[in-house]
């Protein structure tokens, strides 16, 4: 099964990589870019078919490991 | 309006980072996980009513930016 995990930096929290896309985007004449905000998106293939098990399973692994959670939120989407 | 990029690493190309999380996943007892790949998921707040007009900026601003086509995929939401 897929699950996608997305993982963004709160909000409040600096985002360098994104100032510098929206810098570079307003160079190149994109002016109507307001704000560029740059997350992860995870892409996991999971065994099993529970898709609430599996959906339980990746919050610990988010939790654990894929977001610091600290600084980001993050949200599962299971397809 | 908002608008979200997903680029992520075309087939068949390595991703040595999804393949470092695969790995950690496994040490940690995530036994279920075939598959890891990492992209990116650009967050874009942009100026504008026209969608499709937006639509087709955000296209250029991947072609010229935000993805490197040769060995990355994209897909465009508008929300």
């Amino acid at each position: 099964m897929k699950v996608v995990v997305n993982v963004s930096l709160k909000e409040g929290v600096l985002d360098p990589q994104g100032k510098a896309v929206h810098h570079a985007l307003g160079s190149l004449g994109f002016n109507e870019v307001k704000d560029v905000r740059i997350g992860k998106r995870i892409v996991l293939d999971i065994d099993g078919e529970n898709k609430e098990e599996i959906k339980s399973r990746v919050k610990d692994m988010c939790e654990e490991l894929l977001a610091n959670t600290v600084i980001e939120d993050y949200f599962i989407e299971v397809e």
